[in-house]
């Protein structure tokens, strides 16, 4: 498999560092009222995470010639519904995790009410985001960008996988059961990150099409490599508490298929995501070189 | 005070009647999966309590000249935002209740974690309710309506009342601070269901200001009433738990003005609220009657 090129790292800390002063810009400052809350919701959001979301939605603005401007709005709106939900899922009553990218979780570090609350203002926050600018020329067009956030976070989307995800614990689930659920839980978003990241310029229906069937395999291909990486990972590399899906009963690509087939299918959806772009040429390179990082990873 | 007419009480079931119907075909159905966070949303929506937010906007739309329709759609999205918040205020992290319209509280009827992510589903639907169909002949209006609902929602509305609210708990408040906390916890969105209403139709910006001032004014006022109930109503009549904010610690407009002076305040707020319709004539009949029903009820 290919190395990533030294340019792609330097454009994904472009990204990253993009995403992380645009959220740091857009959420309420630190001090206003309630503090405490938006003290919170700044600690939940910023200082985390690969932005794996933003990189896809930067990717896919390349390929339909988007602003800067416009996908940076974007990809925060899904960077924070993605956010919120790291936090709720950290909640005792889910799955009672104490740490996070290395820090204690919200609800540790504050407490499970605020928790609560930072988590429900952050998927307001994501609408008004969204609602808030110009991103896109027709405001129809833009509207269809609520709704796609809209539909990829709710019970048919990410919220429903959690919820398939509950109800799968202690269960040996089928591969096509695994499916539905992933691609609910964690696929949704990352495919709703691509298509928001193409709605913030031009496609045409073709190349719209072959963009998200770059995010469904990509999203599920996100989750097996997670699994994997759950599986083998110690707790000082991974910064969350390793391990844990297996040990808490929950169905995984490695308890449901073994470790080597699991690779394998990272593999392969890897390669199902490459010939989706395959009719989007050069402008679908860093959507290529994130397959291959995603797949690749190691942390 | 006036004796609220038959009349008013039938556009009210009608309202009422409509609201459910809205509800009940945009929820997803109870069958389709994830069944069980479906099912658990369609509980904690429907069958529910007295509509205060769509009767707001649909008698803020009489005044816009809105469609029906239109007045639907909106009322179902803030309706969605005010079930999501009663869901996750009734978690045991937040106010810990068993008893929600004389049925067990989500959580006791489902369990903890469906609870929380039921109330993020329906955050979510409502923005997609916002986003789905054209509510405004101009798709900038929709989208604006779709920032009102936002930042009524969010950490500057809603969900900042609420962590007032929290940190209030076991103290004494002035009457600015609290005031401060209900204008965000139930006004911002009562405020927000008016303005919604209005967005559905046609208002000049001396309209939309005079509406703007009924809903504060009137947002206020619901709470103000709800204290007094909360204070000397039984938990037979109220079909909650009563008394239990002022057993919490929890400030109340009763605990901080005494009952008489918390009366007095929600009839002079009240007359607030109808001066600032003056200048909307026949039209306002509507919000003019739901005033005298928001501060006259007595359950």
């Amino acid at each position: 498999m290919k190395i990533i090129e030294s340019d792609f790292q330097a454009w994904m800390g472009d990204i990253q560092a993009r995403t992380e002063a645009a959220l740091a810009r857009l959420l309420p400052p630190a001090h206003m009222a309630p503090a405490r809350l938006h003290e919170a919701m700044r600690y939940a959001t910023l200082e985390g995470g690969k932005r794996v979301r933003p990189l896809l939605a930067f990717a896919a603005g390349e390929v339909a010639a988007a602003s800067p401007e416009r996908l940076e709005m974007a990809s925060c709106a899904v960077e924070l519904i993605h956010a919120y939900s790291l936090v709720h899922d950290d909640l005792p009553c889910m799955d009672n995790d104490v740490l996070r990218r290395g820090k204690p979780t919200v609800h540790v570090e504050y407490d499970e009410a605020t928790a609560l609350l930072v988590g429900d203002a952050l998927q307001s926050l994501a609408f008004q985001l969204l609602s808030d600018q110009r991103l896109a020329d027709d405001a129809r067009v833009q509207l269809d960008m609520v709704r796609t956030l809209a539909l990829a976070a709710g019970s048919r989307g990410m919220a429903g996988g959690q919820q398939i995800d509950l109800e799968s614990t202690g269960k040996t689930l089928t591969l096509p059961e695994l499916e539905v659920m992933h691609i609910h839980k964690t696929g949704a978003l990352i495919r709703g990150a691509v298509a928001l990241g193409a709605a913030c310029g031009r496609v045409d229906p073709g190349q719209k099409n072959a963009l998200d069937r770059y995010g469904k395999a990509i999203g599920l291909a996100f989750q097996v490599v997670d699994d994997v990486l759950d599986y083998d990972a110690s707790t000082s590399t991974l910064g969350k508490t390793a391990g844990k899906d297996s040990r808490q009963g929950k169905p995984t690509y490695v308890s449901t298929l073994g470790l080597a087939r699991a690779r394998e299918l990272a593999g392969e959806l890897r390669g199902e995501a490459l010939a989706a772009l395959e009719c989007l040429g050069e402008r679908a390179r860093r959507l290529r070189q994130l397959a291959d990082f995603i797949v690749l990873r190691k942390f």
